[in-house]
C-alpha cells in the first residue's frame, strides 16, 4: 500500500511582504488557474465526478471568499495565509453544519491547499506515483483526487474519514473502484505495508497469510473476468432471470449504461430537472427530457421515480427548509401531494414523453406509507395516462404493509438506503451513527422478505434500487429474499452479472435464510458466506 | 361550546407620548407584573403546568427582550408597539426554527398580550365565563390558560392549532381534559354551536342528532363514574390481570399517582436529572433521587429508563447540537455508550438506591437497535448490580428483532411515540406531518404484534409506556396484541381501568385483530369500534 502525500502545511502568519494590489493580483491568478484546472479534470472525468468537481470550481470562486481574502490581504496578511484564514472559516461553518454540509468541508480544503500550492509554486497534494498497482490509504480523498486514479495502477482505496455518503465513497462506487471509508485503523498503515482489502466483508486485513492473499488476488482476476463477460441478461446458474437495471440521473448517462449491458432502468431520479431552479420546469420541458431517456430503452423497461425532494435535496418551491428533522420531514409523496400541480405536470410530461417512444415507462413515487397514499398515487397517475404505476418502499410502514399496498401498486422498489435509514433511526449523513447503515442488517432484510412475500403472492414485481443491489453477494441474498429484478449504478453491472451465475435459486433462498436469522450485519455476512461456500 | 376571547389587536404605531423614562418604568412594572402573576398561577397549578407557568415568568423578564423594548422607547416608539415588537421578533425567530421551538412562539405572543393587558390596564384575553359547562374552542390555548381551566366548567378542548406535542395537548393530558388539538375547522364554530367532541375517534361533530348528544352525555357520566371508582388492580371482564402503571418525570410526582391507584411506575424518566447542567451528577446525588421514587412505592414495580438524551433533549456533555436530523442521531443509548462513564455512574447510582429499599426496580435502556446493543446494556447493568434489565422498543428494528433480543433482555417496553414516527417515518414534533403520528396505524400495530407475541414466547413481559396506554380503547388492543402492563401518565388511570373490565382477553384478541387488518389509522379506530360493539 501507498499513502497519500500530507497536505500542505498551515502558512506562517508573516506579515505580508511587498504591494497588496500584487498580493490581490497573484492570488486571483491562482483561483483562476485552480478553478480551470478542477473544470478540466471534470470534462476529462465525466458523470458524477464532474458534477462535483465544477462544484469545487465554483467554490474557488466564490466571491464572499474573495471578499475575505482581500480584506485580510488589506489588513496586512500573507496572500497564502489569507486564502488559507478565508477556506478555513468556511469550512468551519460547513463542518458545524454536520451531515452532507459537514462532509463537503473536505472538498473546500481541498480547494484551499490547490490555491496555496499554487501560491508556492509547487504540485498540489495528491494521489502518489508509482509503477505498480497499489493500495492506496488516505484521511480522506478529494473528488479531484478521486476522479482522477489511475484505475490500472490503484487495487483498493482505504480512507479513515468519510461516511457512506462522502464523495469518495460515492466517486468509488461510480467509477467501481473497490473501497472501504471510515476506517479509524488507516492512519497505523505504513508505505510499504502488505494488506487485503476485503470489500465484501467491510474489512481491511493487516498482515495477511499468503492464502488470504491468494484469495485476494484471485477475486481481482474474477472481477476483471467478470468485467470483460458477455453482456447477458441477467441469469441465475439454474436459469432464473434477474432483469439488472440501471441507477440513472440524467438522460445524458443512458448510453453508457446500455453500453454496460442495462436491460434497463429501475431508478431513473428526476431531481436534476428541478435543482436550482426557482420553479418546477413546464410540461414541455420536462417531456423534452423524458423522451430524450426513453428514446435509449426502446422496448426496455424504464422506471422514473417521482420528484423525490427534500431531506437533502431541499427545492424552495416545495420543500419547507426550517424542518429539525428534514429526513422525517414533509419530502417525496409527502410534499408532492401537497403542491399537487407539480406532480401533475410531471405525470403529465412522462405520459406524453412515453406516448411518443417505445419504452416501457413505469412511474413511481417516493416516500409512502401506506394503501391510503398509494392508491391516491396510483389513481392520479392512471387518470393522467400512467400504465403502470407503483411506490418506493423507504418507510418502514410501507413495508409492513406491503400485502394491502400490492392491491393498488402495480409494483413496489425498494430504496434500501433510505428503507436502512429508517429501520435502523439512524441518519445515513451522519458519521456517528454511520454504522448503522448497513442493508446486510437482519432487521431490514426481515423487511425486504415481507415485501418479496407479498409480491409474489399478489404476482408483482419488487425491485431494489438502492446500494445494496450493487454489492455482489447482498444482490444474491434479495433475490433469495424475492426480489424480482436489481438496479444499481452501472459500474456494478458486470460483477452482480457474475455472481448471479454462480448461484441458484434455492442457494439463493438458502443464503437470504441464513442471514434472516443472523443478530446484526456482520453476523449476516459470516453466516451467508459460510452457506455460500458450503453449495 | 364557548370561544376565547379574541387576543388584543396589534397596538398602533403612533409615537410615544411623554417621557421614556417614565414609559420604561410602566413597563418594568408590567413586566414584574405579569411575571409575577404568572408564577403564582403556577405555584397553583403544580406538575408539568408549573415549569411551563415559570419558563413564561422568565420569559417575561429576558433582558434581551427588554433591551429591545428599550432601545425602541429611546427611539420615540410607544410602550406597547415597543413590547408588541419586541416580542414579536423574537417570536418570529423562534416560528422560523419550526418543530419543539416554534411551538414556545406560541407561550411567548401570550406574554407579550399580558403585558400589554397590563399597560392598557385590561384584563388579559383568556378563558371565557360561563355558569354552565361549556366546550371551549380556541386558535391555540396558552399553556397559562390551559392550567388555570375550571375542570368543573369546561366538558372538553378543541383548538385550531397545535401539534400533538403543543403545551395545550401536553397539559390537557396530564389534567384529564378531553381534548382535541390541530382541528383546522374549529375557525368556523361560533359561541353557542352544538358540538359533541369525541376524543376516542379522534373527530368534532357538529350539529349532532340527539343520539349522539345522549351518546356523549353517556360517556362523560361513565367517564365521571371511572374517576370515581374504587382503585382496583387492572384487570379485564375475565379476571386477567393487566396492571395499570405510571409514567413519572420526577419523584416529586409519585404521590399523586399513588393516590391515582397506579400499581407501580412503568416509566420513569431520568432527564430531570440531567437538564440544565453543565455535567452529569455525581453517583450520591443521583442515589438520593431514586432512592426518594423508590421509597414511594415499596414493593410494586419501579421501571427506570436511562438517561435519554438527544433529539428534543439535548445535553452538552452527551450530545452533539449540530446533527441535521438530530431524531436519527446519536441519541439515546448510542450517545450513553459513546459516554460509557454516564451510564456506569448512573446504573451504579440506582443499584444502590435498589439495595436500600424495598421497591423492584427494573432498568431499560432507550433507542436500542437490535440484540447486539442489547446484550451491551443488559450485561453492563447486570456487572454494575442491577437484577432485571430490558429495553425499550422505539427503533422498527428492534421490533422486527425482537425474537433475538428478548433472548438477552429480561424485558421490553414500547415507547408508542418514538416507535410511530420511525415506522412512519414522520417527525413527531412537526406541525406538516403530525397526521402520520398516531399509534393507531395498523403498521405500528403489527410491530406491536410482533414483540407480544415474542414476548409471549420467551415467557418476558412486554410494557407499554408510550402515549398510547392513555388511549382507553387503544389499551383494549394493545392487551390483544400481546401487551402485559400499560404505563400512561396518572390521569388516564381511571379511564383505562373501567375500559378494561368491559372486555374478555378473547374480546381484545379479536379487536387486535381487526385493528390489524385495516388499512389505516382512521380505519384501525372504526373496525375496532365495530368488533367491540358487536362484542
Amino acid at each position: 500500500m501507498l499513502r497519500m502525500a500530507d497536505p500542505l502545511g498551515e502558512p506562517d502568519a508573516s506579515p505580508l511582504q511587498g504591494d497588496a494590489a500584487a498580493a490581490k493580483a497573484e492570488v486571483g491568478e491562482a483561483l483562476a488557474f485552480v478553478a480551470d484546472e478542477l473544470g478540466k479534470r471534470g470534462e476529462a472525468a465525466g458523470g458524477d465526478a464532474q458534477a462535483v468537481l465544477e462544484a469545487q470550481a465554483l467554490m474557488a470562486q466564490d466571491p464572499s471568499i474573495l471578499d475575505d481574502v482581500h480584506a485580510q490581504i488589506d489588513s496586512g496578511v500573507n496572500a497564502e495565509r489569507a486564502v488559507y484564514t478565508a477556506f478555513k472559516s468556511f469550512q468551519d461553518i460547513l463542518a458545524g453544519m454536520g451531515g452532507y454540509m459537514g462532509e463537503r468541508a473536505a472538498d473546500l480544503g481541498d480547494v484551499a491547499q490547490r490555491i496555496i500550492a499554487r501560491l508556492r509554486g509547487v504540485s498540489a497534494p495528491g494521489v502518489p506515483e508509482s509503477d505498480t498497482p497499489f493500495v492506496l490509504v488516505a484521511h480522506d480523498l478529494a473528488p479531484a483526487d478521486t476522479a482522477l486514479l489511475d484505475l490500472t495502477k490503484v487495487l483498493a482505496l482505504v480512507t479513515r474519514d468519510g461516511g457512506p455518503t462522502s464523495h469518495t465513497a460515492i466517486l468509488a462506487r461510480a467509477k467501481g473502484i473497490t473501497a472501504i471509508v471510515g476506517v479509524s485503523e488507516a492512519d497505523k498503515l505504513s508505505d510499504g505495508d502488505v494488506v487485503v482489502v476485503d470489500a465484501a466483508a467491510g474489512v481491511v486485513v493487516t498482515d495477511p497469510t499468503a492464502e488470504q492473499v491468494a484469495d485476494a488476488e484471485q477475486r481481482r482476476v474474477e472481477r476483471l473476468a467478470a468485467a470483460s463477460a458477455p453482456l447477458t441478461p441477467g441469469t441465475l446458474k439454474d436459469g432464473t432471470l434477474v432483469p439488472l437495471l440501471a441507477n440513472l440521473g440524467s438522460p445524458k448517462d443512458a448510453a453508457a449504461a446500455v453500453e454496460l449491458g442495462a436491460e434497463g432502468v429501475g431508478l431513473f431520479r428526476t431531481e436534476f430537472l428541478f435543482l436550482d431552479a426557482p420553479y418546477a420546469p413546464d410540461v414541455a420541458s420536462q417531456k423534452a427530457s423524458y423522451k430524450e431517456l426513453l428514446e435509449a430503452f426502446p422496448g426496455k423497461k424504464v422506471v422514473v421515480r417521482a420528484l423525490d425532494a427534500g431531506a437533502d435535496k431541499p427545492l424552495p418551491f416545495l420543500t419547507d427548509k426550517n424542518e429539525e428533522n428534514p429526513a422525517l420531514g414533509r419530502r417525496g409523496l409527502r410534499a408532492l401531494r401537497h403542491h399537487e400541480e407539480i406532480l401533475r405536470d410531471q405525470l403529465t410530461a412522462l405520459a406524453q414523453a412515453d406516448a411518443e417512444t417505445e419504452a416501457d415507462l413505469w412511474v413511481m413515487a417516493p416516500m409512502v406509507a401506506d394503501l391510503e397514499e398509494t392508491v391516491y398515487f396510483v389513481d392520479l397517475a392512471r387518470e393522467l395516462g400512467i400504465r403502470t404505476a407503483g411506490v418506493m418502499a423507504e418507510v418502514p410502514s410501507l413495508a409492513l404493509m406491503a400485502d394491502q399496498v400490492l392491491t393498488s401498486a402495480d409494483f413496489v422498489s425498494i430504496g434500501t438506503n433510505d428503507l436502512t435509514q429508517y429501520t435502523l433511526a439512524a441518519d445515513r449523513m451522519l458519521g456517528t451513527v454511520a454504522a448503522y447503515q448497513d442493508p446486510w442488517h437482519p432487521a431490514v432484510l426481515r423487511l425486504v422478505a415481507q415485501l418479496g412475500a407479498a409480491g409474489k403472492a399478489a404476482g408483482k414485481g419488487v425491485g431494489i434500487c438502492g446500494e445494496a443491489a450493487s454489492d455482489p453477494i447482498l444482490a444474491v441474498v434479495l433475490v433469495g429474499l424475492g426480489a424480482t429484478t436489481l438496479s444499481m449504478t452501472p459500474a456494478a453491472l458486470a460483477d452482480v452479472r457474475a455472481e448471479l451465475l454462480g448461484h441458484t435459486l434455492d442457494e439463493a433462498r438458502a443464503m437470504a435464510q441464513a442471514a434472516l436469522a443472523a443478530p446484526s450485519a456482520a453476523a449476516a455476512r459470516a453466516a451467508v458466506a459460510s452457506v455460500s461456500s458450503a453449495s
